[in-house]
């Protein structure tokens, strides 16, 4: 069939190239963060972008497989087969066993941060030398990009996004777990959201677990299935919820969802709960009210006592209820997250295409997840951490119009006259010297017409035009194309004209172009 | 056979992680470079790391099958077989045939431009709107992983590393390939190396087209097969050279290299040309008499015609032979550049482990490439262009000493006493406020030596150790880290701890901190 195909020049579905402006606002996120990532201690490591499939795991968030999600292929080198000690697989001749391993594009960069970590202390770990009481902190930042084999692609996702992730390993320690809300809230507005337009909501998986012990519910498949329904909460409502528990619901597209066919008195603790929390209160009334609710449950008081705890560093920093709350009904997707949950949601609305205001939602997650590294090397490591969503953030700048979306390009010089180049070659090398960032126009369409559409297009501020009139005169005509889009209403063409295009003198000129950037 | 390996936390051969302080080179190599692409009006763009394999050709510089080097595997999704104008291929039933495309990890990031900008003109190319005249220019710079599957793996050398790219696609002009010579030296100086430690080196393929025609070699096969020979001469001298363009050679492994069986004639004259031109000579001398070598033939002529005019740019912006020089033997790998090609090398030396000097070489590529657009949308689109190879100029920056090979680590606050949490916190509020790094101990190692060296492993400038003691007395114990490892020879202990050890009024502390870092 290949044969038959000519190349057509294309993307993979779900791939995407990135432009200058969409890039500014992400690096700048991405930048900007780091800088608070460091503020807290935590350094800038990275991994690669591929890595062995059985190395990665199935932790993916939406489902459980690894065959689903994720872009995995066989490693074209052949390799020794490992036993769980590290040492190669042999056959019954003595010769070592040979075999194409499965290869992953990362789906996060928390999988490979266990890996790297396990990695470290994989010998130590063979000798029996490491516990969970001596196993050593590592606090690290990354950011790169992870990929999603989503067979079903909503618009405006993506199968190739950057994630921005700090984490500490190698600490239970609940100040930890305060700490990212602190560094989460810091880098929100290093970023650049205003205070109160955004929000870190706090949870503790130990709650929910208490809750659902209590109500009866203790098979670690029920519970998650639970969860999973909980949720989605905000899509489906109260109302949807109470099906899906129950007998199961018919969606908008006509489709039948089966139920969970739980008990009715089940059904309506877990609504009671719900309901009770679902407005937001103060952080103390809430760990007040939870001591109530969760007395009876030895963990579900050992999450309250966490989240007090966590109250306590954020009260003494003075992270006060705008900047972090609790949310004893968040759930967060992640079934690897064992104990104190985060999200970062956006409070801002935008106005879709369609004219229907939207609402952004959430932009950053995160959570304790104890057990990822204990799969590695047997050892139980505590760990906890989040994840900025860079595109997801990028996009709600844009989308509630708090960045500079078209960023300003060159000064142009304008090739008038191909003689003149040594000239316009000067006059660049001057600009640049003075960090004025400077072109010259190479391209193939000479016309003076065309190549200010060129200008226009990178959005220069000026276009500077020299040919033999100025030359002789000494003196440059340099164009203001800011304001020539600007102008709309054109009253006097003459004084216009006057406006958008002066003459400078050429021993000017730089200072000219440096005073009105 | 996968059941019987248990998971063993490793990389992928031929994969690392970078740690901390390579990574601040590394970003700090991009920084700069992508300061002085902007400044040229370079514009930032990014494209997937994944692309469909047919898209991105078999343009590798060392070999020339896309199955060699190249990871690729099918794309996990069904999608229809296009035709060469586009329109899906359907079956005598009228049905999409739908395929398995092969995909590729990207293996540089020039092919991918090439794809970017025959994308967004195949509309217009259908069409036959498109010409060579009026194609667009587009000047991008782009940085980001590429991956080569190498079989074999030097030391060293690595699978995935990072490219510095900038190019203008849609320009023939010369002034543009001037521009490059440029743009690299000012790049070179920018990163942090300083004039006359590297060189920039600039040749024409049109130079060695014409000599070889002249010579009577005149297929592409044989031409390439010649110039890959000549490529090799730094490493096998005019002696292996000879032998290789004849009768063969033996390497020092033994291993017999097949030789061209060229005639003795060919050979001298190929020989005469790379000893006169062996020397470095002043641009000027060299285009003198490179035309005297080659008025008899068209297209080696044409190449110093260009040469020239890259010249007569440099000299008007001052660009002088201790920054870019002309080397009319030199080749560069890359079968696809058409016309001037570019190299930066860096002139330093360093001691290997064995107590070798050692050069460090090239550190840049680049070259016209007239056709690379050609393949997709078969109009031939000018281009030039070049690329930094971060990782060899971040490891040539550290073998030759010109960075800081250790960053310092976060202000290290030691936990000595768990109840004095709020005030830890409280501290490193203070000093996070005023810009400096800081880390609160959360590990599990709770005794004051193991957290002292982890603050060392961190490269931390000092401790701020607090217990009850310093709380009554109102004071912070400030512990100088660097100090501390610089001394070795102690004289007086109590001196010494004096000087390491410092007594600070808590509300001096922060104060303090600042002006001693």
């Amino acid at each position: 069939m290949e044969n038959i195909r000519g190349i057509v020049p294309r993307k993979i579905k779900g791939f995407r190239d990135i432009d200058p402006n969409l890039n500014q606002i992400k690096w700048n996120i991405i930048n900007a963060a780091s800088k608070v990532y460091k503020l807290y201690g935590f350094e800038h490591w990275d991994t690669p972008v591929i890595e062995y499939a059985d190395n990665l795991g199935k932790y993916l968030p939406d489902t459980d497989t690894i065959e689903e999600g994720v872009y995995s292929f066989r490693n074209p080198e052949k390799e020794p087969v490992l036993k769980s000690d590290g040492k190669e697989l042999r056959d019954e001749w003595d010769r070592v066993i040979m075999e194409n391993h499965f290869l992953s594009l990362r789906y996060d960069l928390t999988a490979p941060l266990a890996r790297h970590y396990a990695e470290k202390l994989w010998m130590n770990s063979l000798k029996g030398n490491l516990t969970t009481k001596n196993a050593p902190l590592f606090r690290r930042y990354q950011f790169g990009q992870v990929y999603r084999y989503e067979t079903k692609l909503d618009p405006g996702r993506f199968r190739e996004f950057w994630q921005l992730d700090f984490d500490s390993v190698g600490t239970g320690n609940v100040a930890a777990d305060a700490e990212v809300c602190m560094v989460l809230s810091d880098a929100m507005e290093a970023i650049g959201l205003k205070r109160n337009t955004y929000i870190v909501k706090v949870n503790n998986r130990k709650l929910l677990k208490g809750l659902l012990q209590n109500v009866g519910i203790d098979t670690e498949e029920q519970e998650q299935a639970v969860l999973r329904i909980i949720d989605k909460t905000d899509k489906i409502g109260i109302e949807g919820l109470m099906e899906e528990l129950g007998k199961g619901r018919t969606d908008v597209s006509g489709a039948f969802i089966e139920g969970l066919n739980l008990e009715n008195n089940k059904i309506n603790s877990i609504i009671s709960f719900l309901k009770e929390f679902r407005e937001t209160e103060k952080r103390d009334i809430i760990i007040e009210r939870l001591y109530k609710y969760l007395h009876s449950s030895v963990i579900g008081k050992e999450g309250v006592d966490e989240l007090s705890k966590i109250n306590d560093v954020l009260n003494q920093l003075k992270f006060a209820e705008d900047r972090v709350i609790f949310e004893p009904t968040l759930v967060r997707g992640m079934s690897y997250y064992t104990g104190p949950v985060f999200e970062v949601e956006s409070k801002q609305t935008y106005i879709d295409t369609k004219g229907n205001e939207r609402r952004v939602g959430s932009i950053c997650g995160g959570g304790r997840f104890d057990d990822l590294v204990e799969r590695l090397i047997g050892i139980k490591v505590p760990a906890t951490g989040a994840s900025i969503g860079v595109d997801r953030l990028a996009e709600l700048l844009v989308l509630t119009k708090q960045v500079e979306t078209e960023i300003t390009g060159p000064v142009f010089i304008v090739v008038f006259d191909d003689k003149l180049m040594p000239e316009y070659q000067k006059i660049a090398g001057e600009l640049r010297a003075n960090d004025i960032e400077t072109e010259i126009y190479y391209g193939s369409q000479k016309g003076l017409k065309k190549q200010l559409s060129y200008a226009d297009k990178r959005n220069s501020p000026f276009a500077i035009i020299i040919g033999e009139d100025e030359i002789k005169k000494g003196v440059a005509t340099v164009k203001d194309l800011r304001l020539g889009k600007q102008q709309t209403d054109i009253h006097d063409r003459e004084e216009w004209k006057a406006k958008v295009q002066t003459e400078v003198h050429r021993n000017n000129l730089v200072h000219h172009i440096k005073n009105n950037l």
